[in-house]
C-alpha cells in the first residue's frame, strides 16, 4: 500500500508539521473510521437501483480513499506492519476460509458456510 | 495500494468466488466502515496511558489493515481509481491546505486554521 | 432516550463495575462507532433485492441498537446533554433545511437542494 | 428511547417528507455509522490530556446525538423492535456476562475475563 514515493512524502508531510504526536495508534485508528463514514456517505441514500456512482460521488469517493490509504500507511508505519506481507497472509487465510466449492456465488461468512 | 501482484491474486480469488455481483460501491463502502470498526474495537477503552499495543493488538490491527486494503482495493479497481495518483493528488492539496507555519504542532482542521 | 429506568439501571451497573475511568467521551465515542459497525455488519453484502432482515438479523440488531442507546445515553449523561431536548431541537432545525415543497420524496443533503 | 411525543414527530417528519423509499434498513444501519463518524470526528486528535470537551464540541455533540437517536428510532419502529425492552434485557445479559467481582475496574471484553 502507497509506492515508495507517496509513503516517504507521506511521512515528510507528518513530520515537516510535527503531527506525530498526535498519531497514536487510537487516534489513527478513529481517522481512519472517520474517513470510512465520509466514503460511506457518498452512498448515503441511494436506491437499489442506483448502482453507478455520479461523476460527483467518484471524485469524492477517490479523495475519501486517498485519505485512507494514507492514514492505513502511517499506523501500519508506526506499529511496523508490512501491508503488501498482510495482504498475501490474508489472502492465504481467506483462500482457506472461503474454500471455492463452498463460497462461490454465496455472500455467506466464513463461519456460517 | 496493493502491488500488482497482491491486486491481481485479489481479483482473482474475487473472480472465482463469483463475488462481483456482492461488490457494488455501497456495499464495498459499507465492508470498508465495518472493518474500519473492527480496526478502532482494538483500541476500544484504552485509557491514555495505553499507547503501546500488545502484541495480540498488533496481530489483530495487522488483519485488519490487510482487510481495508483489500476491500479499497476492489473498490478503487471497480470505479477505475489510481489509488496512487489519488494519493499524490491528496498530498498535494494537504500541503496547500495545511501550510507549515500555520498547520505546525496544531490538530485543527483546514478550515479552523 | 432510555427511560428513567434504564438509565438508572445502566448507570448503576457502570457505576458498580467502576467503569466510569474508561468513559471518556472519546472512549464513548468510539464505542459507539464500533456498536454502528457492527449493526453495520447485520445488513453487509445484501442484495439490493433482500430488504426484509431474516429473523437472526432482527435478534443481532435488536442487540446492537441496545448497546447504541445504552452508550449514547452515557455520552449524554457524562455532558449534561438532554436528548429529547436535543431530539426536539434537531427536529426543528430539520425542518428549516428540508421544506416540504423542496424535501419531498428526495434524498439530497439540504446543501444540495 | 425518544418520548412518544418525539417519535410521533419524528415519523410525521418522514411521512410528510415521502422518505420512507429511502429507509431500508441498509439504509438506516449506513446512515447511523455516517453519524456516529461524525460524532468520533468531534474527538479526533485529541490528546489524552484532552478529556473535557469544550463547548464548541458539546453543541457539536449534542446535535450528532439527536441524529443517531433520531436514526435508531426508525430502524427500531421499522423493525417493530422496542428500544426500551431491548436495553432492558441486554442489561440483564450484560450483568451475567460482566459479573462484578470480575468486571470490577477491567475494560476486558466478557470473553476475556
Amino acid at each position: 500500500m502507497l509506492s515508495q514515493d507517496n509513503l516517504r512524502a507521506a511521512l515528510e508531510f507528518r513530520r515537516e508539521r510535527e503531527w506525530q504526536q498526535f498519531h497514536t495508534p487510537l487516534n489513527l485508528a478513529v481517522a481512519i473510521s472517520v474517513e470510512a463514514g465520509e466514503l460511506l456517505e457518498q452512498f448515503q441514500w441511494s436506491l437499489p437501483n442506483e448502482v453507478r456512482p455520479t461523476d460527483a460521488q467518484r471524485e469524492a469517493v477517490e479523495h475519501e480513499i486517498a485519505d485512507i490509504a494514507i492514514l492505513v500507511a502511517y499506523l501500519a508505519n508506526d506499529l511496523g506492519i508490512d501491508i503488501e506481507q498482510a495482504v498475501k497472509r490474508k489472502l492465504v487465510l481467506n483462500a482457506k476460509r472461503y474454500p471455492l466449492e463452498k463460497a462461490r456465488g454465496s455472500a455467506r461468512k466464513y463461519d456460517q458456510i
